[in-house]
């Protein structure tokens, strides 16, 4: 089967870093571009069976969540917030196909969700780092919108990352590749978390904090928690654990943040991590808030994201 | 709000894992049963607001695996194959409100997606054991019906897990609790292997083989693909790892068998992980085979599973 990429293709990629003024989506792998064919297996895309420059070139966000229906709330809403003329009924899954995630095309703007945990969201970050390598894609924020349980502040506050930590309160992401461990660094983009926190300002309805996030590889055991299957500590400890977290600047724990960071990091993207927090980790364990209120709390980093991409943009008219 | 479990809820609970020739799941859990509330959150279920007993009660088997549309599609099949009388149409997804899994329930048998990945799996977990306690559901074997990449078999072969290991070919699961790392053994149930490779004795159109199951944190670095967005090893390094995977008697590779063999020991539920092949790594890393021979392979497990529980509940005749 004949590439539908143009003949100019290899030649783009070799030096396409250097390019002046812009900063492109980049790869570290040397064997990506001997490929005949990359197959995005998860994504249901691929190099030889679709245009990817054609259909991803224009990117200019990308914004990820864990939930399927969340992500597709999201990207019908910025269909409303940037007024585009085509209809609602045109935005189709882009990933159908594969049945792992799902993906969403809104003018600039793609949405995409990651399911939950470091293995989904890493499976879906090389895959979506492959595809705006393929597509030349540059100058692309990427922000994961998130939920989160938080610690020592209000249910309904968002928390915007500074630095993902892990179970320890180290702001690492432990890999393996093969049977080696390698450490890698996970603060995100201090100036894209600062323009962020500045765009909620003028949302004064709910607050915003900037603080440490705490990445786990799972809800209960390694949360804290008290309402698992399996619990094998005391009341009194779980909650020093969280008290140690909150003196160690962590403001809110979630699943994803650490391996998100340290992936954009090396790949030329500038990351922010903003979730919202559904309880109080410090005064209960369950989510148990009324499903119209967890609804509510969820908008609300969409309301900062939708205000930022505007802004910069150029959309936002003085009352917005 | 009042409870809807009858008044000898309480005291049945405290001894039901002593009752002569059943096996109950349990939790290992002291806080749980003090709870006024248990909110299974991910899946849209809870003590107060459902009766699990009533809606659990009879489950018999429990079949597990990634994929939404494939829980789905097995769903379907199991409808097929058990004859029930009601109408497909009835098969509607328990845990939709969640949108993070989704749950049938055909009969006896309880179809559930888990997503990608140790932490997606182990959510599903916690809650689905704590929904069999509430249940006080018995002799339930749980079966994880998956896809993996195959080292040194045939495409399209299952692999009947006898341990799983993780990276460092070690059976065990690394669990952190808090900021502590316990280890946790990984063995399967040997007779429930045996029981479903017997099975498939009769079934010779492919071939199965009993053997590890390696469970790594990502599909790409640490299953020494090349075809990652980050790549830091030689195409000599990575196939020496596969090499040894082999040596070592891992015949395939997935991402949630560790944690799965480990929290079902602990819970005493009798576990089987059952993998199809849709590749085998010895020769490539990207699953690029037709769509129909991809469908073929993964209705592969489930035509052995279907063949099990219809033994186990006595539906198979002579020529089936």
């Amino acid at each position: 089967m004949a590439s539908i990429l143009p003949a100019s293709n290899t030649s783009m990629r070799s030096d396409r870093n250097t390019y002046v003024g812009k900063s492109f989506v980049h790869v570290k792998n040397p064997y990506l571009d001997s490929m005949d064919e990359d197959v995005l297996y998860h994504l249901d895309l691929g190099t030889k069976t679709h245009n990817l420059p054609e259909m991803f070139g224009d990117v200019k966000f990308v914004c990820v969540g864990g939930s399927p229906n969340r992500m597709k709330a999201f990207a019908l809403f910025m269909h409303k917030e940037l007024r585009l003329a085509d209809s609602e009924e045109d935005i189709k899954d882009i990933c159908a196909g594969a049945d792992r995630y799902c993906m969403y095309k809104i003018g600039p703007v793609l949405s995409i969700s990651h399911g939950m945990g470091i293995p989904a969201i890493s499976i879906m970050l090389h895959e979506l780092i492959k595809l705006l390598y393929h597509a030349r894609s540059s100058d692309v924020p990427i922000i994961r919108i998130g939920t989160s349980g938080g610690i020592g502040i209000a249910p309904g506050s968002v928390v915007i990352t500074d630095e993902a930590v892990d179970s320890f309160f180290k702001p690492r992401f432990e890999q393996a590749i093969l049977d080696n461990i390698v450490n890698r660094r996970t603060e995100l983009d201090k100036e894209l978390a600062e323009e962020l926190f500045n765009c909620s300002k003028e949302i004064s309805t709910f607050p915003t904090v900037i603080g440490h996030t705490m990445c786990t590889y799972d809800f209960y055991e390694g949360q804290g928690r008290l309402d698992e299957a399996l619990c094998s500590f005391s009341r009194e400890k779980g909650l020093d654990y969280l008290k140690r977290a909150y003196n160690a600047g962590i403001r809110n724990i979630e699943m994803e943040s650490t391996v998100f960071a340290a992936m954009c990091r090396l790949c030329g993207l500038k990351a922010a991590v903003v979730c919202v927090t559904l309880l109080n980790r410090l005064e209960c364990d369950q989510i148990n808030s009324p499903h119209d209120v967890l609804v509510e709390y969820q908008k609300r980093p969409q309301l900062r994201i939708s205000k930022f991409i505007k802004q910069r943009l150029g959309l936002c008219d003085q009352t917005s």
